[in-house]
């Protein structure tokens, strides 16, 4: 499976330039940029570059925060943006609760309300979307669609042009995760992958690289490869520990151990 | 519905007979006493406060750990003490990932053994089990029975005997939490409730006092009512914060928020 790079693994080190140079530097053929980062260095620019560098463009983070007041016009120009870098997907962090709200099934309702409103504009640009089920502990913050198969469920209700982020941080622990997987197939649009160390000690920040935690990845890629899939697996780890160390290092890490 | 203390909630403020003297001087009517607790105290010392106080004992927390060493021996003295206090179930936590493994299908199904292993004990001595599912940010460290589908599914597949307890911190994200406690009926031996904080700034020991966090535990009691569940509502807060904090305020402050 050849090797993508989420551009958030090294975002504290380099910016979205320093990263593209480096996926070419390092053989790194994939990557997936932030829209932040893709903002800073300009849309078309960013563009120019990964294409000069001939990297495919794995996915688009992210769209979604459907429980956010600008989601429309956000999610719009994410789309947008995701049509012109030539993105595979533009992957969805669909969003929690509202402030103050306890109200987490309404939450759902407008996320599949909100999905549903974005998918014609998303389907017109030939842009994927691709729902990420985030970890359950983060179901207030940043996503209430929390499982594989929730996430599929809302697929189902939506017909084509959607699919599903699987990375293996957010479902490894799922009983049910080989069983949503064979039934993801061909809406397996990106899989990503990192470690879960134990012990964890930030709910955000402290994401292990593979091999230093407890996922086994070998036997959940079969299921992945066995779905159907063949496309790229990106590398994305939030950690001050990665972010810490020097950014050459860690491409090369990361190339080692998604051998 | 009436309120029980489980005693992790005081215990850096309180030994267990003090939290039998403050349960009764407060008019908390249940106790659920952890067995570390229990222990210091002496088993036949504990179980004749708790009566001498009419205290009613919803559980006994607890057995499980099945994929730990002495899990059978452990859990045999734990089904003999759930016995001796009178306790309306004895807790499973079922135990995570054994050290250095990633082989979470295989502790899965060491955990649905153990259990069967323990059940004709159990039923023996008149102890109903309660598996409680833990939220999957714990699945490698203490419980890799992470919904209350997956436990529900072990419940059936074991027959009499056997049931969950649903602790809202687990649970409150679970998509499918309200069909679950329907399916759960007769099954659900007991329930737990805190509230779910944001930000929540540790995996273990952050939870927070009912009414502070995000969970509608309104809603959830509704489902736990409807399901036919008479028993009593338990507080257990695992917080440094509220360990921190004066035992009988927090004991106050319990019976406010649970009201």
């Amino acid at each position: 499976m050849e090797l993508s790079l989420n551009t958030a693994t090294v975002r504290k080190q380099w910016n979205l330039a320093q990263i593209i140079d480096g996926c070419a530097r390092h053989g790194i053929r994939g990557i997936s940029p932030w829209r932040d980062q893709v903002s800073a260095m300009g849309l078309s620019n960013a563009a120019r570059a990964i294409k000069a560098n001939n990297l495919v463009v794995t996915g688009l983070c992210r769209g979604g925060f459907f429980t956010a007041k600008d989601w429309r016009d956000d999610n719009r120009r994410a789309i947008e943006e995701a049509h012109e870098l030539g993105a595979r997907c533009l992957v969805l962090v669909v969003g929690g609760l509202p402030q103050g709200s306890k109200d987490l099934r309404g939450a759902r309702e407008r996320v599949r309300e909100g999905i549903a409103g974005i998918l014609p504009e998303a389907r017109e640009a030939g842009v994927p979307l691709a729902i990420e089920p985030l970890h359950p502990m983060q179901a207030a913050e940043r996503a209430c669609v929390n499982t594989l198969e929730q996430a599929l469920d809302i697929c189902d209700a939506l017909g084509d042009g959607i699919g599903v982020a699987v990375d293996v941080y957010h479902v490894w622990w799922d009983p049910k995760l080989e069983a949503q997987i064979r039934r993801a197939g061909k809406r397996l649009l990106a899989y990503h992958i990192c470690d879960w160390l134990v012990p964890t000690r930030d709910l955000l920040n402290d994401r292990g690289m593979m091999g230093d935690g407890v996922i086994d990845l070998g036997l959940i890629r079969t299921w992945v490869e066995a779905a159907g899939y063949a496309g790229f697996q990106e590398v994305e780890i939030f950690s001050e520990h990665w972010w810490s160390r020097d950014a050459d290092e860690v491409l090369d890490v990361c190339k080692a151990r998604a051998a």
